[in-house]
C-alpha cells in the first residue's frame, strides 16, 4: 500500500466564534486564551476568535456568514466603505493564518462550530486531506461516547468558502446537538478531548511516528432539500418529519417521510438511497436547506509519516 | 367542597411570535390564520402575532423583551420618539387584547413560547387562577405523550409582567426542549393537541359542564440561579453540570451537582431539597439566569361551573 510523507505541522491554529453564536468553540477559545495555551510540546498553538461582534450580539453573523467568505474572489475583493464586516474580517483572517494556498499558511486549521441537528461529532472538510482523514481515523480509534464521522465536500481550493480553507490542512469540527446560544457541558467536553486528541496526533506525527493506512467511510454532499414553501410568500408549509428529526446519517430509502405538513399530510422521499445530515439546522432556514443528503464512500487512506527536513 | 361559578368564557385570544425565534407559536399562528380559525362553537378565537419585526428578524426581541412590558406602570408609560418597540407594542397590544384588569379584556388569553429547555409541556401563570387549573387538569388526564405541569409565579397583578396578564384569565404555553430558529413537528403536533383540549373545555365550560375539583401538584418558583462568572469580566466559568441539564423537575438535594467549570470542578447544591426548571435556557444568559428553583405545593381546587348571565 502507498506511503506518504508530509512536512511536520509546527503551527496550528484553533478557531472557533466564527459563527458568534454557536457556544462551543467560543468557550473553549476563551478557556485556552485563559490558560495561556501556545505552545504544546512541537506545535505552536493559535488560539482565534474569529467574529467577535457577532460573539458579542449573539449572533450567527453581523453583516452575512463569515463562513462563506473564504473563497479566491472574496479573498481578493478590494474593500470599501460599504463591504460587509465579515468581508473585511475574512481577509483580516486570511493575512494572518494564510494566505490561503501559499507557504505561510498554517499547517493545521481547526475551526470549531456547533449545530442544533443531531449530528454528533463530525469533521467536514474538502476532499482529499490525508492528514486530516488521519486525524480522523485517530479521533475515532480513541472516542467512545459519541459517534463520530467525515463529511467530505467536493469543491475546488479556489471556491472552498470556509475558514479552515485557508490553511494548508484544515477541517471544521461540528458538534451537535446543541441550540444556539447555548452551551452543554457534554459537547464542551467532547470538543475537548477531540480537540486534546488532535494535537496528541500532530505531536505524534512530527516526533516520527508511521501512522498505518487502512479503509475509511466518508459521507460525500451529494445535494439539498429545502423546505415546502409557500409559492407566493415562501414561507414554511411543513416541517421534518418525527421520523427524520434527530436521524442524521440513518438512511433515507425511497417512500421514507421526510416532512410532515401543517395541515398533516406527510411528504416521502423519491430516488435513491442517501444519508441525511444537518437535519433541521437552524441557520440553514435562510439558505433554503431542509437537510442536506450524502452518498457513503469508502476511501483507501495510504500510511503516513513526516518528512524529515 | 367549594363550588365555583363564574362568567362564560366567550371571547378567547391565541397568541404566538411574543418572542420572535420561537418557532412553534409563530407557525401555529400564521396556520390558524390561513385556515381562518375565527369562531368555533360559542367561542370566538381571536389569533395574535405578538411581535412580528422581531419574528422577521427571528430574534427574541427588537428593543426589549416584550413579554416584560405588561407591567401596570410600563402599560401606562408615555410614549415618546425614543421609546422602544416593545413597550409600544405592548401598549398597542393592551388596547387590543385588555386592557388589563378591566371588563372589557378578553376572557382567556394563551401565548404559545417554546424553551431551549427539557421543560415538557408547561402551563405558567400568576397564582391562583381557577380556571387555568381546571384547564390544566383537562389537558394533562388527555396527553400522555408528554409531561403537563404547572408553573405558578407569586407576583400581584400589577407587577405581573407577561402578555396573558392583559386578559381576565391567561397562561403561557411553554414547549421545550427546542432550539430557537426551529420548528420541530413533535412539539409543533404537542402545541396544537393543547390548543385544541384548551377551546375544547371552554366550549364544555360554556356549554354547563360541571368540572370536578380535585387536588393539583404546581411547581412555585422561589428562586433564581446564575452561572458562576469571573468577577472582572462577567464571562461565564462553568456550565451547567451534565447531570442537571435536561434534568427539569428532577428533584435537586443538597450536594447534588449543579456546574462543571471549564476547568473541571463541580459546584454542587446548597441548601434545602428543590425543583429545578429552566435549566440553560438560551434566552436566560442575559438575565442571569442558569436555573429557577420551585417548591412543589398540592393545591386544592373547587369545582367549577358556567354562572348563566
Amino acid at each position: 500500500m502507498e506511503h506518504i510523507f508530509l512536512l511536520p505541522l509546527s503551527r496550528v491554529a484553533i478557531c472557533g466564534g466564527t459563527h458568534g453564536n454557536e457556544m462551543s468553540g467560543i468557550y473553549m477559545i476563551r478557556e485556552m486564551q485563559r490558560r495561556q495555551v501556545e505552545k504544546s510540546s512541537c506545535v505552536s498553538i493559535t488560539t482565534v476568535l474569529s467574529n467577535p461582534p457577532s460573539v458579542d450580539a449573539c449572533r450567527r453573523y453581523i453583516d452575512r456568514d463569515l463562513n462563506r467568505c473564504f473563497t479566491d474572489d472574496l479573498l481578493s475583493a478590494p474593500i470599501t466603505d460599504s463591504t460587509p464586516y465579515e468581508l473585511r474580517r475574512a481577509q483580516e483572517l486570511n493575512a494572518q493564518l494564510g494566505p490561503k494556498g501559499s507557504k505561510e499558511a498554517v499547517d493545521l486549521l481547526v475551526d470549531i462550530h456547533n449545530t442544533t441537528a443531531n449530528l454528533g461529532l463530525c469533521l467536514i472538510f474538502y476532499c482529499f486531506d490525508w492528514v486530516t482523514l488521519h486525524i480522523y481515523k485517530y479521533i475515532q480509534s480513541k472516542m467512545t461516547s459519541v459517534p463520530v464521522r467525515v463529511i467530505q465536500l467536493d469543491i475546488p481550493l479556489a471556491e472552498a468558502y470556509s475558514l479552515e480553507s485557508v490553511a494548508k490542512h484544515g477541517f471544521a469540527m461540528e458538534v451537535g446537538p446543541q441550540p444556539t446560544g447555548v452551551l452543554r457541558a457534554d459537547l464542551f467536553n467532547m470538543v475537548k478531548e477531540a480537540l486534546d486528541l488532535t494535537i496528541e496526533w500532530v505531536q505524534k506525527f512530527n516526533s516520527g511516528n508511521i501512522f498505518e493506512g487502512g479503509e475509511v467511510e466518508t459521507y460525500c454532499l451529494t445535494k439539498s432539500i429545502d423546505y415546502p414553501r409557500d409559492p407566493t410568500t415562501g414561507e414554511l408549509t411543513a416541517a421534518i418529519h418525527p421520523e427524520l428529526q434527530d436521524n442524521d446519517f440513518k438512511v433515507l430509502r425511497p417512500g421514507d417521510p421526510i416532512f410532515q405538513s401543517f395541515s398533516g399530510e406527510t411528504v416521502k422521499h423519491e430516488g435513491e438511497e442517501l444519508y441525511p445530515f444537518f437535519v433541521n439546522e437552524s441557520a440553514y432556514y435562510e439558505k433554503n436547506i431542509a437537510f442536506h443528503l450524502a452518498r457513503k464512500i469508502t476511501i483507501s487512506v495510504p500510511s503516513l509519516s513526516v518528512k524529515k527536513e
